[in-house]
């Protein structure tokens, strides 16, 4: 099975991050903290059509590690496995390790 | 009888996912769950009329397995049957078998 | 007594659906069920005046069955007749029969 | 004493429908129900500047009989008496006689 | 002191309108019967800019008796003096007496 | 220390009006009361850029009075010093003394 | 680790300001202000891609002291670090020291 995405959308894995307190105790997380804002592009659309009908062409790449505003991409489950779908215009920056 | 879409409208047939738990038991899934986010396409419209006047084509083609915001499309009932009808912009990606 | 719609308004007779369960039984129905969401196109206005002053004529033909969003069209009454007024953009689909 | 309505304004001279039953009872009205969706138009404003610079001429003229949204237009009274001043685009139909 | 309106701003000042009935008995009103929907044109900005960067000349002229949206101008005040500021676009109609 | 507006901001230093009757009695405000909606100007951004790439010049000059919407302007605190910062379009009028 | 703002997007190192009494006792502070409204220009995107396809440069450089309102800009933790990323048109002012 492949999820492909249309025009300017972006298939993310997404990170979710632990809570740690600095001497090292993982607290429980509300599921608010719990909404991924970092993941991994698994897929990029081929980019969203302009007024002229030409395509613009999308800055991420697959497998780059991006960061998003929490609310802006959709939640979406296909066979039980969560993914996030972004636009473009949502992914705020790339972290490069 | 037949469900011609216009414009860039996407007559969707919704496929309910069943919450399943990992050891196999089926919960029962809250009214808001059962909202599908995938579908298969029926009849796609004719495309959107873009500002010169000129037909800018659907993507989406009839058959393909789509998915798409959960409260995005419309839900609509013709003859006790429930379909969805889902603008191209609502369709998030495609699903690949 | 004529009803003259103006620019991309649609006047329209709306088919309020009878919830039928599959035994046979109708069952009486809340009065969100009760607004239409199909109905019988009475009369279609000339079109909307596009940016350079020309009129965008009218896809939709009256005497069409017509599938439209449940809270889109206005509802007005007229001598005691009850009409639904929609805008082109709120029509999803033509039913053929 | 004269209005003179400005750009695409149009003012109006509202018309409340009375509630009647088939029995021919009328039915104390909600203050709801009061509001028109139907007047005579008393006057009509030049019409609104394009962005070149033009006036779009107004389609609506003087005497007829407008149906319109029920809270599109603003309500207004001068010296006592009450108008409606709607903009062209709240004028869904003309009713013709 | 003089108070110069920019770009499309119009200075007014606002006529309350007092609640008689037909009997002549003036009925205490609230406070948002109190703001006015007519008044008196002050003084008037040049006009707002377009998108070519020529100013777009004034309908509007002092000592106008107008008509506007009861929630549209701006309150303003001014060395304990009340005033309504309202773009061009609020002012739905002028008074001649 | 310097602030420098960027683009269409301006930099006030507002003027809290102070309540007083007509009696001369200086009564307690209310919070809301207290916003300002009249200040000196201490500094003006470059002015925008328009769709061509062109700065769109500044009407707001350096020490003008000026009158703004109440809640349009955006409160900063520097250094303990409370000022607002206005776009240009929320400045309704120029006071000359 | 390097984060890599994308489009007209700021990274930026909020500065959170104490709350100071004239007395100098510092007062515990509620958490809405404890959001920064200044920070430190980290790194900034490219620009945005104007409707014709260029570039449109930032004014905003590294290293620059900014104003800009509370609630705009993301807030967004990387490895335990918190950042704040904001759109250049969330800048409001640049402080020179």
């Amino acid at each position: 099975m492949k999820i492909k995405p249309l025009a300017d959308n972006i298939l993310i894995e997404g990170v979710k991050q632990e809570e740690q307190t600095k001497g090292g105790i993982i607290l429980p997380t509300s599921s608010e903290k719990d909404r991924p804002e970092q993941g991994k592009v698994i897929s990029v659309g081929p980019g969203k059509i302009d007024s002229s009908g030409n395509i613009i062409p999308m800055e991420i790449k697959e497998g780059q590690i991006v960061l998003f505003t929490k609310y802006g991409p959709n939640e979406i489950k296909v066979d039980g496995q969560e993914f996030l779908i972004a636009k473009q215009d949502d992914i705020l920056a790339i972290i490069e390790k």
